[in-house]
């Protein structure tokens, strides 16, 4: 079994408007000194079996295909365990 | 300017229906050999000046008061750069 993390982030270009909520509502709670904050979605998955390069191109397809919109969104697939 | 990451991901315990969305998808789409999947939320921050332990305590504390429920979710703060 092996753990793999799939970081899905607004492009830089696009406007982020769950970020820019949350920048804003940090000096209502007292905190400063943030510039900027993005908002994206991380998945975990377990994979069963061993991870090998042929499933690993797999998840890069399940997250092309499925866990994040290409056209607004970049990912990046990580090895965790 | 430091960034730092604040990953959010729903309790062990806790369901994560999100999650089992994304996996009851995959098969549907020919993907096969995934035992689970869980979905968070991540967020990248942009810190103004130098990241000092104070500054970090703070990120942790912005994380526990605004970007998770501690009674359902977990976080983890990374430095990135």
């Amino acid at each position: 079994m092996a753990r793999v993390v799939v970081d899905v982030m607004p492009k830089p270009e696009i406007l982020d408007p769950q970020g820019k909520a949350v920048l804003g509502a940090l000096p209502r709670l007292g905190f400063v000194g943030v510039a900027d904050v993005r908002q994206g979605k991380r998945f975990e998955l377990e994979i069963d079996g061993e991870l090998t390069d042929e499933r690993l191109a797999e998840v890069n397809e399940m997250a092309e295909k499925l866990l994040s919109n290409p056209v607004i969104e970049d990912f990046k697939v990580s090895v965790v365990a």
